[in-house]
């Protein structure tokens, strides 16, 4: 196996042939990374496009680059949206987001429930984290993070014609999670479950309710294993 | 909702009606959880075995306690065996075996392979890790935690009439890991993958190679996919 190319996050790459790269990313190129005139890096804009490239040019601050080919991202564009409570102890949803966008995740977005005990999340911490999970798995998808909203707000702005399902613990009849739609919300509660209210609001606007097998899952672990379902079923 | 019984794993449980629980579940009931004579708990025997109970009696060092029933264990008894090569940063392992024990797991076995950057590690940290998800999963189920073995040891060792699974990255035909079986277990590799040797010997034994989507998944996060797609699927 040949030496792994470093990847490079840059949201503005275009399909130009020369190109410069600045901020964080570079910082790390020229400092953490040390790239010098003529190394090879692959560069992705987190939405599919891929460049292979060669250093043609550093500064201070600035990585100057040539592409050499853009190539299609690896895997299929990922479909699967999570809706999510955020949990107590912030790590737990870090990881969960990390498994996430390596297996395949399109959106995040943390819903504050009325069993959440955690109201406010940093979504800046969020999206690093994911840019390093997309970078690491190979992946040119980053998933879109949302700020967090309330469950009301975001069943009323829910887009009513796609597919919602909503996993509860309630013992009521509940369908197992099933791949019958390419793009999907899934919505996961927070520890204490969501409270018959949000469930009711949520299948009166056409969610469906699902279980995720007979076990008792945490909300980061329901996260991961709704994704994993999700997309390779 | 009610208020929910605190769980304590005693191995020893037996089918008797009065019983003493002693060692450290002991000391955390006593100590941390403040029991009460006339409290309820519910102990398990991590074997499937779980009785509901009162506390009768409190010394400094032992709870004695009455059996009011035993129930069978919610859900079926897990017949998933992950042998997985362990992770440089231990808390991923970690991780993996919490979240494989919620979803379900009967074992693991970490296997050092060539490419393996550690080779040690402390299974009693693993069973603590794994007796506390069973306790918080709800589950009766403690998943048997092995010693590090080399691949060489493990496939010498590894019973051939069950079904083995060896899921790696190289460019080789590969079927999509699959619940053909209801006991099963699966080969998961280091960092920089199963060497050509190791694959080559798996199979040589009757293992099966599998693929675990399109994506690269990190060691922990193949582990947990793969415990998903053997449960849930």
């Amino acid at each position: 196996m040949s030496k792994e190319l470093h990847t490079y996050y840059w949201p503005q790459l275009s399909t130009e042939t020369e190109q410069i790269l600045s901020g964080d990313e570079a910082k790390h190129a020229i400092k953490v990374m040390r790239l010098q005139v003529g190394d090879d890096l692959r560069v992705i804009d987190g939405k599919g496009l891929e460049a292979h490239a060669s250093a043609i040019g550093i500064t201070k601050k600035e990585l100057h680059f040539e592409v050499s080919s853009f190539t299609n991202a690896a895997g299929p564009r990922p479909g699967f949206h999570l809706a999510i409570a955020p949990t107590k102890q912030m790590d737990r949803l870090e990881w969960c987001l990390e498994k996430c966008t390596e297996i395949g995740l399109a959106r995040i977005t943390p819903i504050v429930c009325q069993n959440s005990e955690r109201r406010n999340l940093r979504t800046d911490r969020l999206e690093r984290i994911a840019i390093a999970a997309m970078k690491q798995s190979g992946s040119s998808y980053l998933p879109q993070v949302d700020e967090p909203i309330s469950i009301n707000d975001f069943l009323n702005s829910y887009d009513q014609g796609a597919p919602l399902m909503i996993a509860h613990c309630r013992d009521e009849e509940k369908a197992h999670l099933d791949k019958t739609f390419e793009a999907i919300c899934v919505m996961i509660g927070p520890e204490g479950d969501f409270t018959q209210k949000e469930i009711d609001d949520a299948i009166s606007l056409g969610a469906k309710a699902v279980h995720l097998g007979p076990k008792r899952l945490r909300t980061e672990t329901a996260g991961v294993v709704a994704c994993t379902l999700m997309n390779l079923r």
